[in-house]
């Protein structure tokens, strides 16, 4: 839930008025997404969003991620479009911000998802996958293993504060996933966030997916262990294997996961779990006390991350033997 | 900025279906507003907005304030109409909180009015005054003079740890009107909260007021100082006496001020400005550190209030003699 930045009458009209879409006739702040500040635009011409990035986006990040979106979409993704203003430029400023101005895309999120909106985001993140292939620009997963690293360095003092035992903990599993983790799995464009506040749907048919602002490049297999952990855990914290099942058959009728990816889809669902519960720990520690932001609970991601250590085979997610 | 209620997939979808109003394709919580929980809605039919009422809107005011809105709206008032489901009720329940759904407004509010947007002003308030003068229902102004008293008592031992002084200061200020305050001006219904963000334009043409739920009978002339409070200050605490006029001069161009109302601005704008005052003091004390609202400044009514004090006729608003 966030505004972060107010924007004068003055700037929005200029702003506007440097793109090709008519007059401004509504302007809201949205109360969600906690990176940026976002707005819905309507204008003569139609709906759109408009992002002013805070700090927590890096400046030079963003041709990456507008690149993206704008290739996504080329290859029939279904995915917010930067909209080019009159002198051909997506990436922009107001309000001393980047800005950006993207196509609105039509769909809900889903609040409990079910084992069908599980196989269509199955099929989606592996079109996604597919669709990046060819997306020429690179920038490294700066929340993969040697930045959990960095990250559990600056909170490893104070972890104990937040979960008893957390320290040794993530000490114990930092040192077993450098062990394990591997580097010779497929890669290419991942979208590092698919949680369900990114995936739209009409009906339960998937609409598309927004919100690219962690992509990076990395191991696809990757994204498919966050996904695990951010759609098929039950609120009470049990794992639903039949998601998972409708998730990943789903996912390899467009991408077939490799012998060696299924081999390490455990090691991956734990570095997944274990970099959601080091950035929650993070912000836990380092977001005042009146952020306008609702803070996302640490434990729910070691409960997660405790049950992958306890996986030895993919099939226990729920694939049969490949 | 406020969502203080989430809402269920399934609860949401069994209240859109009680609407003849097709099927949801968009549903987004809204950052504007500190009472209630908006979210803008769009289905197959439009654009709606969800307003769940938190706990400082009393339910049984409600059917006065949605009353309101489509009396007014039968009258060519430019407001949101409440929509009837289709039982015919337009006041319902979601989420465990009354509920209603009323039409989609276009415009944007002003962040910086000018003189324009202060005549549109004035004249859209004598309409809606008119408007609602055979208004059938009735509800009492609650933050009027015994109101204050009220609010003031549970401050009144915090009030110099918000500006040193304050406490004598409001006393004071109290004790005058209440020799001075009016009870024999023209009534009926009054927006009673009638800011910036309250009202809509399009361009530099008002497109239509909302949020009616400080809306009561009270004196129609202690609406006008409302807004003389709340749209003709700058941002340095200076009194612009053209917005002023502007405001003043288009609403008599609707409806005459009596010469009682005239005789009685000053200490209308007073009690306006000490309401503020009052409520935002109150604020100050009780608002969770936590909480999802931006703090609003005491301060700046204290001055405004100091301003309207040293006023002496309601030529210094702008108007000429009458």
């Amino acid at each position: 839930m966030a505004v972060y930045t107010d924007v004068s009458d003055e700037e929005l009209e200029a702003f506007i008025a440097s793109y090709a879409i008519g007059e401004l006739t509504s302007f809201k702040g949205i109360a969600e997404g906690v990176e940026n500040s976002n707005y819905l635009v309507h204008t003569e011409a139609g709906r759109y969003i408009l992002t002013l990035y805070e700090k927590r986006v890096a400046p030079q990040d963003l041709p990456y991620f507008l690149g993206l979106m704008e290739h996504l979409a080329d290859r029939g993704i279904n995915c917010p479009l930067p909209v080019r203003d009159r002198q051909g430029e997506t990436l922009k400023r107001l309000a001393g911000r980047p800005a950006a101005l993207i196509t609105f895309l039509e769909g809900l999120w889903v609040r409990k998802p079910g084992i069908e909106h599980c196989a269509g985001l199955g099929q989606a993140l592996a079109r996604f996958h597919l669709a990046g292939s060819d997306f020429p620009m690179h920038r490294g997963n700066s929340l993969s293993l040697p930045g959990w690293k960095t990250l559990f360095a600056s909170i490893r003092d104070k972890a104990d504060g937040i979960i008893p035992g957390l320290k040794a903990e993530i000490e114990a599993e930092l040192a077993e996933l450098d062990a394990q983790w591997p580097d010779d799995l497929p890669q290419g464009v991942i979208h590092a966030d698919l949680f369900p506040d990114n995936v739209f749907f009409l009906g339960d048919r998937l609409s598309g997916l927004i919100d690219f602002y962690f992509a990076c490049n990395d191991m696809l297999a990757y994204d498919v262990a966050i996904c695990l952990n951010a759609w098929c855990f039950e609120s009470d914290g049990s794992f639903n294997i039949t998601k998972a099942r409708s998730l990943l058959e789903n996912y390899e009728k467009e991408r077939k996961l490799t012998p060696a990816e299924l081999a390490k889809l455990p090691t991956l669902a734990r570095g997944a779990a274990l970099r959601f519960l080091l950035t929650r720990s993070y912000d836990r520690l380092n977001t005042d006390a009146g952020a306008l932001v609702k803070q996302k609970d640490p434990n729910e991601y070691l409960r997660k991350l405790r049950f992958h250590r306890g996986v030895k085979s993919y099939r226990e997610y729920g694939l049969g033997a490949h």
